[in-house]
């Protein structure tokens, strides 16, 4: 008997790798390209170190006012966390204690099952189709809850909302949570859903479209009572969890739309060209509405393709997980950073 | 049957009011009364807002690596996360895996057993003895865990080093958290006997002497075996939870010892004056080795002076538990807000 046996014993997630070389170029983490908006760098210059000794607004007020004005909703519609994760896997403790299996796709974001293990919540995974889109029809079906990641990642597919509807409609009675980290990149938004459905929840996150994967920002919006739960959860563990610095930060973000539209436009057209470029040098790949591509090449394997590019310093994912580890997630750049991988690229192909 | 009949419901922590008005004297939440170092500012304004493109450093090596330095550890020993609220949270989940009831004492830190009921580990509380004090003979029988706030909340007391290592020793094969997060206030840390005991965890906090209550840095310090399973499972949730800016202002918080110290010894003396003062003036309290006095009148109730400073615009902390319903918890101010304090109450008592 040792105080080892009442450990918790998990494998931790491996997060994509962050070089200490300025020289990278990085494609490995789907962070965006451009930095945040300007008016994030002078809500930090003005802000009064002062403050800090006292607590937290636990509200975060600033920043909920600005998502509330930013959507069009309420602030009792609003919750916020340390990334969307913080969000996600808060949402997985609150709504997901039925003895049914929660249901999520086979190919997704990698910390469902995770936190899924952690709080010992039954699950089962639904076959993406050959085309690793998500088949509807595999969630209508008795269970302990639906997340859905929309546009799906790594794969970037969208699920049309039509379809999303259908899964909110026919789980009214459990919680259908839908994962939109990469909604603003050209996917349709379930926002709009919310106020018709008292089962749907929302997530975003301000570390892809924001530029702001460093400050570790997430929100959730649903019906006031569905976030009233959570709320309750998250003031039970730690009821102080965003900073002043942090609340000051997202919201000068969100009262800069005209440089998110603008940053955001950019890698939609970024995207859009380099899926042309991959095309003409043989990789296929689905339809992508995120900042990422997700492609295998007709020639060339995944762990080859990975280690060139490696060798010329330009970092991109590959998950060795069954069915897409022949794959490789590209994250979308800067046009230069484009430039680069598509040249490295011809040369590979052309040896 | 509804969504809602699997949310895990829960009676959230009410944490103390943070009052919009500047006016008010707040000594209801033991934030530190000055503000934090210099060199916190000049973090601040010296940050690269552009960093905050890219997820954080999810080893927050900086900030570790000042760890390190200032208690004489190797990072391997270092634990961080959004406050001790999260550091101990986390620990809960990691370490309080079995059948057996976790001890902790009757009168403490209010977070622990919301904690034990939100991740349904079994719990029983041990009666603090009449003069408020952890009897440490009470934590040596067989059990799940141990959790020991060192100095306790709201009590103020001291557990001797000797009797903590006891509880420690007795223990061995269960983990035994000591929360320290008033130590630097006058206790004895029990961070040297990590060395020797590979079960205690010791967990401390910026929010307190490090003047940050605002910026949301917990740590947690014990043998690299120990440490790694807490790391194991923290990485399942959230790989990314400091953000540079908290990483920043925490390292330059721990470079500026001398601030630190001129700022404890302020408090510390503070205290010892408002002791006298209330002493004089009827109230009865231990010997506290935090900032802050529990403390009950001999002839007012806690209710009429809680109302009474309240008019006054003075906050102080009036908790409705059983046996300390009828003493206060005052945070030690600066002198001026102490002189204050003691004004308004001697209005009161000569009434």
């Amino acid at each position: 008997m040792s105080w080892e046996d009442n450990v918790r014993k998990v494998i931790p997630y491996t997060p994509g790798e962050q070089p200490k070389s300025r020289k990278v170029i990085k494609l490995n983490t789907n962070e965006n390209p451009y930095p945040p908006s300007p008016l994030v760098e002078k809500a930090i210059k003005d802000f009064d170190a002062g403050l800090l000794r006292k607590y937290p607004d636990t509200q975060a007020t600033e920043l909920v006012n600005e998502l509330a004005k930013t959507y069009g909703l309420k602030s009792e519609n609003i919750f916020t966390g340390i990334g969307s994760d913080d969000v996600l896997a808060l949402s997985f403790l609150t709504f997901f204690n039925s003895q049914k299996p929660v249901l999520f796709p086979d190919i997704t974001y990698s910390f469902y099952d995770v936190w899924a293990e952690l709080y010992r919540i039954p699950y089962e995974t639904q076959a993406l189709d050959s085309d690793f889109r998500i088949v509807s029809a595999d969630y209508l079906r008795d269970n302990g809850g639906v997340v859905i990641a929309n546009p799906n990642a790594p794969t970037g597919e969208e699920l049309p909302l039509t379809e999303i509807e259908k899964i909110v409609r026919f789980n009214k009675d459990r919680v259908v949570i839908v994962d939109e980290a990469y909604v603003d990149f050209g996917a349709e938004s379930a926002l709009p859903l919310i106020e018709k459905y008292d089962n749907l929840l929302v997530v975003q996150t301000f570390s892809k479209s924001r530029a702001l994967a460093g400050i570790r920002i997430g929100c959730a919006f649903g019906q006031k009572k569905l976030i009233g739960f959570l709320k309750d959860v998250k003031f039970s563990f730690n009821s102080y969890t965003l900073n002043p610095l942090t609340i000051a930060v997202g919201a000068a973000a969100l009262r800069d739309d005209a440089y998110f539209k603008e940053i955001t436009a950019k890698t939609v057209a970024t995207r859009e060209r380099m899926k042309k470029e991959l095309k003409r040098l043989g990789f296929s790949f689905g339809d992508s509405k995120t900042n990422f591509v997700f492609a295998r090449h007709e020639r060339l394997s995944a762990t080859e393709i990975f280690q060139y590019l490696r060798e010329k310093e330009i970092y991109v994912r590959h998950f060795k997980q069954a069915r897409i580890d022949n794959y490789l997630r590209i994250s979308v750049g800067t046009e230069e950073e484009t430039d680069c991988l598509i040249r490295a690229l011809e040369e590979l192909v052309s040896c």
